[in-house]
């Protein structure tokens, strides 16, 4: 079955691999509705190399779809709040479904006033954010995304976990060029990437996080049951808290901590709200488009021309590959998913 | 003139200070509408013990009334984009007049819509952020803002200046306590910081800056013709990034490098553009204001109650000092400045 000769893996073009991942989320009962978004993602970052959120993650969704109020049929539909404001309530279903039934208006919305909010409610979130950042910029608008998740995370100067893991997103549209896409936690590490570490028996870094006593520590373990630090020291820590107020209290939902609540031990994904923010430089930009495209790329040719890498570059490398030759999957990893479907 | 014994210092009320500075900045040659808040900006630092924003920044703001292109006279009046946008052109004065004159339709327009955007445009910049981010939160809101400045630091994995110290401020409104606000740059240190430990003839961490031929250093005069590093690595890089692009071609407005060359070695404060972003809690929270507002300060509660601090702690501790004792000014920096005022 491998495609290449002495490697233990195989090669699936990218509709294959959304395919697979489809037909596994909707045999253990997730809507098409629902299940088609989420699997065109994972494929997304199998293309991109963000392996992390590939076909890797379809173990946790079963999970997260065994929690009590999740909801395999969620259906939700967009709210007018006002001209400028959109909400969803995605019913506990995942956050995809909910963010592209709600681009439309969102995108709409930022068009005619050049800025609008959309409001994610009540979504469990597996996905990262940067296919939502894509996709506003797709339609020549900056984006600004940011989401709570469980509370895992110590503030600067405590040791107690109260923050969320708390990624910000952010793109802006470039003409003959992917666009500017950054997409990070505001905590040191990602949890899955601890994780990692433990499952391996390795060591993490100083600074990633710290033991139930409070103190600096590098066994994963001692930080998964202690807690997490976020990047960046106390600007870091009050980013992660923006984070919790914007896309928690703001828009009637969850802080991490009450998320952590909610989900009870179940170990789901985060359930929450998500703050999606869109910005329309044709509106905002002084009728000087050009002039102000030019200045953009002005920037990112300064940061690029000295050899320090733009932040999606080596998605969008990955991305080029990945479509001229197929993604290469690990067949052991092929193997679990094909019987998660059942064969 | 001292009252207290055996200290070199005096002890003003803040209207004191403030009239002091208004006094100085209207002889030489601003105009009273533009001098009356930034004079109010300066007394509100010092009062809060942020004394690099206080009186002594009243002798750089006269080497950038200096500028060729600075307005003495300038007179900013506010134009509406669209319903939840609003523009103001400070026409080359202060920040601070257009910023006051442009509130009254951000607030007017977020709690009409849920949010909505100021863009200051051609502004000269000399005073932190949190005094507008605590007029807006003064009026139920939340809100973010920013604004790029000089080319003075390098992006993550580079060596040449291109990015800004840009800071981002964020406030959440609070009841029966002030508001949750932090003010940040986003580059590791402030220049002023690094300015000082050259004239007090002291090394800086490393972390701050590199010298210009990329290498890391802890001699202050070496990063300041070197170059700044941002905070927290490729992720504060991301986020200075982003602060050129929302507040600079976003709104038409000039990136750091660009506001750089305008300043053509004057020296003055830098001139640039300003987003304003304002969130109204009362009609994005899905009608549970109150339950809300528990949860955030279920989070502060969290993030205080374990001996972190919350950002702006120290500033309202010695906001509550101040405005029982008055402020505190050493007698070499008030003789300098009488001085100014002519005498």
């Amino acid at each position: 079955m491998s495609l290449q000769d002495g490697h233990d893996e195989i090669v699936l073009a990218v509709e294959a691999v959304s395919e697979l991942a489809m037909r596994v989320l909707t045999r253990n009962g997730l809507s098409s509705a629902q299940a088609e978004p989420l699997a065109r993602a994972m494929a997304a970052a199998e293309r991109d190399d963000c392996r992390s959120h590939g076909l890797q993650r379809l173990l946790g969704c079963l999970d997260t779809m065994a929690h009590p109020r999740f909801n395999r049929n969620a259906d939700p539909r967009p709210q007018e709040v006002s001209a400028a404001a959109t909400r969803i309530d995605a019913d506990f279903g995942y956050s995809l479904l909910a963010f592209e039934r709600g681009l439309p208006l969102l995108v709409q919305k930022a068009q005619a006033l050049g800025v609008s909010v959309l409001a994610i409610n009540n979504c469990f979130h597996s996905t990262a954010l940067w296919p939502e950042v894509e996709a506003i910029t797709a339609h020549g608008l900056a984006a600004l995304v940011m989401n709570p998740s469980h509370s895992w995370v110590a503030p600067a100067g405590g040791s107690k976990p109260v923050l969320g893991t708390n990624p910000i997103a952010f793109g802006w549209p470039r003409q003959g060029h992917p666009p500017y896409v950054f997409d990070f936690a505001t905590s040191a590490a990602a949890r899955a990437e601890i994780a990692l570490h433990r499952r391996d028996n390795k060591t993490i870094p100083v600074g990633w996080g710290i033991d139930s006593d409070g103190n600096p520590t590098t066994d994963p373990q001692a930080v998964l049951s202690g807690a997490m630090l976020t990047f960046g020291g106390h600007k870091g820590s009050a980013l992660a808290t923006m984070v919790e107020l914007l896309a928690g209290p703001l828009i009637g939902d969850m802080t991490s901590m009450q998320s952590m609540d909610f989900d009870a031990g179940a170990k789901a994904a985060p359930c929450h709200g998500e703050l999606v923010i869109a910005f329309n430089p044709a509106l905002l930009g002084r009728d000087s488009i050009e002039r102000n495209d030019q200045a953009a790329e002005a920037l990112f040719g300064a940061i690029a021309g000295q050899g320090a890498r733009l932040p999606s570059e080596r998605r969008y490398r990955a991305r080029l590959r990945s479509d001229a030759e197929g993604i290469r999957v690990s067949r052991a990893l092929h193997d679990r998913i094909l019987a998660l479907a059942g064969g």
